[in-house]
């Protein structure tokens, strides 16, 4: 690669992670000309450990992902995006540990982001990225988290957004990136086919292109997560970390941030990664398991957000879970429902049924004895349950349904052996 | 009152609002025993002063609510929620600023709390001081956001709470509460006969009280957004706070934030309040624009968290607003449903209808030339849009229809002078 004048100095190159081939890292390069593969973005880690010390970032008051610019594909006078992405908050949770016979357990809750999922760390990305590059329309193919963090991150930036839908997304949804100022386009088709219709469009106008399948640059926003995980325990790395996993680019992402950190020497382990999917959508997982190319599969789960049958950054999640000497866990709906209950209950987390996979996972995982008890650990929850109420309706049961008297609660009470 | 060993040293008393007597701020005390009016939480300001200065506050890494422990009515050894409660973000924005003729223009995100609403804030205390007062069980009477933020609270505290909702309260909003393990009450009747029901129960077995009409120490809680304003401004007073009113206990607390600061001088000046209500249901407004009491009022808004036609904190409202020197604003269901796209639009912030009312009726007052274009302004917007995607629905309108087709969608455009 010709080394000219470069906009980013801390990074090398975007590589292709099949054939190694580099390109300059700008909005050109998104997919490797050779070889079609996905691209990752290289670092020059040791510029960076000169600039990114603990010292530096324990003196920095602001509490998003930006706090990390150093290690994002941002130029260093880029105007960033307003509204406070990241530093979601990281619980120690001795009850939940209890519950799970883990005496380390963490919980990152994700759900607190802007548009209340761990999707804004992309879309943060994505429009700070549009901005500097000039352009002043983003688009993607959505209808769930992806959609709505570029909608309302775009609307804070000053840019127009363009989304695409198939007509069976839910109103709620659509309704949320309309407020947001999207131009939302609702395609009387299925999701394939809206997905060609989004390619075409953004082709056409010359959009800046937020579909994750392809853009490299997504995953570096995501990866923050990790970022902030090691610095809320004080630079340390956890032993596991469990994160479901559908497209694959957050499980990626997550790794990520953990190598970064690791390659600049602010941890000095990696963790594990705990992969969790949904029984009835896990082409990953099988992967992983069987040691054979990714198949497509049937999306049959309530997890929405997860269900991927071909997943798009499906070789990124492979490498990433082989390369921590990661787990496989698949989990049914009832155990997402369970999950979705110990959270709430035990914790005070609301995470929609995709957010909480991962929290599924790792308990199926702690109940057959393959997490250590005494292992630091960290389920991420990448989503929030308002996202999707009708889940939580049909997780949480009925309540007690009595006529305003006292003498009947008071047998009501009695009768489920209710506190006396 | 007699001077016996206290166990809050920075706390002088409980003070009615109305016939100035004084009771020991203890969870025994709730409401003045000789004229029935509310009580307030009087703090001994010369104790304080010295305790909280701008340097200890810089100094502070916990970004909460819990930063400003000293201001707040729980004892120096108790137990804090663990739910990151506050600290939510202030944005400032020219752009809707350029919209509304106001220069320096700031919205307050308070969505942006675990269980999406300003309400934590209270809910935080209520699980505290029940948790020090060694209770176990917390309950209140409500559908909305004091319902979610307790049981929420109150799970991550591991208290048990019970919830009496009417049962025609939004089956995801129930589920909500179910998900964080509330025992939730549906009871076949109006709100009167629900409140008085739990009223019932929480005598009978002695529960906390979180029922905000009575107990006066949630409204401290609601002060920390004021406490949050200032600090995020560097320690300035804004000139004019825009706050949605229901029953009057959150602008009352939103005063009591700022004169605390004034009282410790941490600022400087004092703010004049904007209190915005629904046309259809603005029983403190009236009584602050006629001069006299306030008298019950139909509930007919979309905006349901305000909807409140009896307000039980209505006379501590009354007194802020007059201090303040204040404004009366009234928005109709149009005019907000106007601020629910223009905060989305043009912030990328998304509002419950009760959560942007004060933004709605600040964009009135400033289009009326009741706020001098410079003046610092601050609009605090307080329950995430995800609670309520109906109104959202409402509010947003439909997108566009077409079959995958690029023809199609070129010639919709063009129609609709869309871009080219």
């Amino acid at each position: 690669m010709e080394k000219k004048e470069k906009l980013m100095k801390h990074i090398i190159a975007a590589v292709c992670i099949q054939c190694g081939a580099e390109y300059e890292a700008d909005d050109n390069a998104y997919t490797c000309v050779k070889c079609g593969n996905v691209l990752d973005i290289k670092y020059d880690y040791g510029y960076i450990r000169g600039k990114l010390a603990k010292e530096k970032l324990a003196s920095r008051t602001d509490y998003s992902m930006w706090r990390y610019k150093e290690l994002l594909p941002v130029e260093e006078d880029s105007r960033l995006t307003p509204l406070r992405v990241g530093w979601s908050p990281l619980y120690k949770t001795e009850r939940l540990g209890a519950r799970l016979g883990l005496r380390n357990l963490y919980v990152k809750d994700d759900g607190q982001n802007p548009t209340s999922s761990l999707k804004d760390r992309a879309s943060a990305i994505a429009v700070v990225r549009a901005q500097r590059a000039g352009m002043t329309t983003v688009a993607c193919s959505s209808t769930g988290n992806a959609a709505s963090s570029l909608a309302g991150n775009a609307a804070a930036m000053g840019l127009s957004s363009f989304i695409f839908v198939p007509e069976r997304a839910p109103k709620g949804k659509v309704a949320q990136l309309m407020i947001f100022g999207a131009r939302v386009i609702s395609v009387q088709g299925n999701y394939e086919e809206t997905f060609k219709l989004s390619a075409q469009a953004i082709e056409r106008w010359g959009w800046y292109n937020r579909n994750a399948a392809i853009n490299p640059y997504l995953l570096e926003g995501k990866k923050t997560v990790s970022l902030e995980i090691a610095e809320q325990l004080g630079f340390k790395s956890p032993d596991y970390v469990a994160v479901s996993v559908g497209d694959g680019c957050t499980i990626a992402g997550v790794w990520k941030g953990f190598k970064d950190l690791f390659e600049i020497g602010l941890i000095d382990k990696l963790p594990k990664l705990i992969s969790v999917q949904a029984d009835g959508c896990c082409p990953i997982n099988r992967a992983l398991e069987t040691g054979k190319p990714i198949e497509r599969m049937e999306e049959n789960t309530i997890a929405d957000s997860i269900a991927v049958g071909v997943p798009r950054n499906g070789e990124k999640a492979l490498r990433a879970v082989r390369e921590s000497q990661g787990i496989t866990v698949n989990v049914s709906d009832e155990e997402i429902f369970e999950a979705m209950r110990l959270l709430g209950t035990v914790c005070g987390v609301f995470g929609e049924p995709a957010g909480v996979t991962g929290t599924a996972g790792l308990k199926k995982a702690a109940e057959r004895g393959l997490i250590p008890p005494d292992a630091l650990t960290v389920a991420i929850v990448t989503g929030n349950g308002l996202k999707d109420t009708a889940s939580a309706q049909t997780a949480a049961g009925e309540p007690l349904r009595i006529p305003p008297d006292m003498d009947i609660l008071t047998a009501e009470f009695k009768k489920r052996n209710i506190y006396f």
